[in-house]
């Protein structure tokens, strides 16, 4: 049976991948707001990496009301827009549809499942790098791959149809068995390097090629690792390393968090801060550099639009 | 007795502290090196909130080779041009000299005792707010208050007069029982104000405006006091609450190193951060924080010289 999914925001995520899945034959509706008349008349260009594509004509919304019901649901805007999920959801959800929050962060399926009660939700972590760089223009530079996990899917068959029609669009993609736990894994990574970045002002190679701030990167791996193993999740001391060696192999990134700073868009400081400190205060253990992170770029984020 | 004073470096510290001395009618001799010039032809000035004055004459040196010999030495440099205390003090110290590190941080005085072995050492704290704005030209905009204390003076006798000194001249002046005590609870102040203020580019100010910000350096504070309790120093926790509120009443204000960030010099990373964070480590107890601190504020020094 073939799923019908809607994509919310058509951004730098939700036009690379409802792009591939559309391309790949997937009947996909897309919800933009400020490329809704671009979209609706161009369609989408995606330059890849992979090899580039278009889409001269796509099912484009510039409201939910207008759209068709969904089965499967791509949240792809950012934590920050995450208090109007009930309303763009409401008009597009059926009985069965499942909800895919494609953010990073800690706790978001938590909130919305209060927030939209009874509705099935999913998470999805996308691991690429990708950017808008025009109206219904992407750009995918590097990697792409993207884990899918259940937070209260009741049917994990609809969960194992996303993850072959991403397979079956080009898109390496594979079903977590554990969404904490590969939430807690990607934060691993985004806490140091997404906070760091914007406070110090720079990018993962400056923060490589610097042994100080190198091994603070690694100190606040490993500060992640002890809050999630705080938390009953799994994950081994030695991520952090590897993570680390990764990262030294990497060309200069500026984490979508560091964007949002430039280009003074809200950052994401609740989901990927706050929520997993409160999550690890909760389960006893204090993530003290984590917490020092989060209150520098909230008093960055405040002087910034307060002041 | 007369005390013959000498005053290494005549900045905001040792301009506006030698210039009262010596308005008092000290003997006091200034090396000076940017301002030796101007100082020698024109005097001091120093603009003060307790009363303007000049200097039309003040005994200036470009070299201490060319001084005398003094008794008390007032060590007014940065912490960051200690290296070169040696060979300036050599010229100008006799058998009974007494050294006077008048300087923020840590281990300085251990560090001179190894560098200038036999020489007797005390620390001065200054509590003041003072610039330099222009050739032998010191602006006092407010307090005063000086601490004295002894790191290996053999003869208190010589601190008291320094002090009595210091007052006649108008200087609220006291000796501290303490020095490392007196030390680390200057730290309190000291570590997250100055480090903040530059790795958040604010001031005094806007950190006490902001929860979050108010709320770290009440934490950081604490850190201190723990630190300080582990090295055996006892330093209640109740002070990070009295210098919080103190702050708040405080003007807006730039922490020197933030003067010394925005001015393109080198920071006084080592004695107020790094110092503090070795010697609680070796008593066995981490400053998380303050490492955190210390290792982005080492990062944005290595990127403003380095790259």
């Amino acid at each position: 049976m073939a799923i019908r999914y809607g994509v919310i925001g058509t951004g730098a995520l939700g036009g690379f991948y409802g792009g591939k899945l559309a391309k790949a034959g997937q009947e996909v509706h897309f919800l933009l707001r400020s490329d809704f008349e671009y979209v609706h008349e161009s369609g989408l260009q995606v330059d890849s990496v992979d090899g580039d594509f278009h889409l001269p004509k796509v099912n484009a919304y510039r409201s939910s009301s207008e759209m068709p019901v969904c089965d499967v649901i791509l949240v792809c805007l950012k934590t920050t827009a995450n208090h109007s999920l009930p309303e763009i959801l409401k008009p597009i959800i059926h009985s069965e549809s499942v909800v895919i929050l494609m953010q990073n962060g800690l706790g978001q399926e938590e909130d919305l499942s209060v927030q939209v009660p009874g509705v099935a939700i999913g998470g999805g972590l996308a691991f690429i790098c990708s950017n808008k760089i025009g109206p219904g223009h992407i750009q995918h530079l590097d990697y792409g791959r993207i884990i899918i996990g259940s937070y209260n899917v009741p049917d994990s068959e609809i969960l194992k149809s996303l993850v072959l029609d991403f397979q079956a669009a080009g898109v390496p993609s594979e079903l977590s068995l554990d969404l904490n736990q590969s939430r807690w894994q990607k934060l691993a990574w985004n806490i140091p390097f997404s906070g760091l970045t914007v406070v110090l002002d720079t990018n993962t190679e400056m923060l490589m090629l610097n042994e100080n701030s190198r091994q603070l990167a690694e100190e606040l791996m490993l500060e992640v690792i002890r809050g999630a193993n705080a938390c009953g999740v799994p994950l081994k001391e030695s991520l952090a390393r590897q993570m680390i060696d990764m990262t030294m192999k990497m060309n200069p990134y500026a984490p979508s968090m560091k964007l949002d700073y430039d280009y003074r868009r809200p950052m994401e400081i609740e989901y990927i801060y706050s929520k997993p400190v409160q999550a690890a205060k909760a389960a006893g253990f204090e993530m003290h550099q984590i917490s020092m992170l989060e209150k520098q770029l909230r008093f960055i984020e405040a002087k910034r639009f307060d002041w």
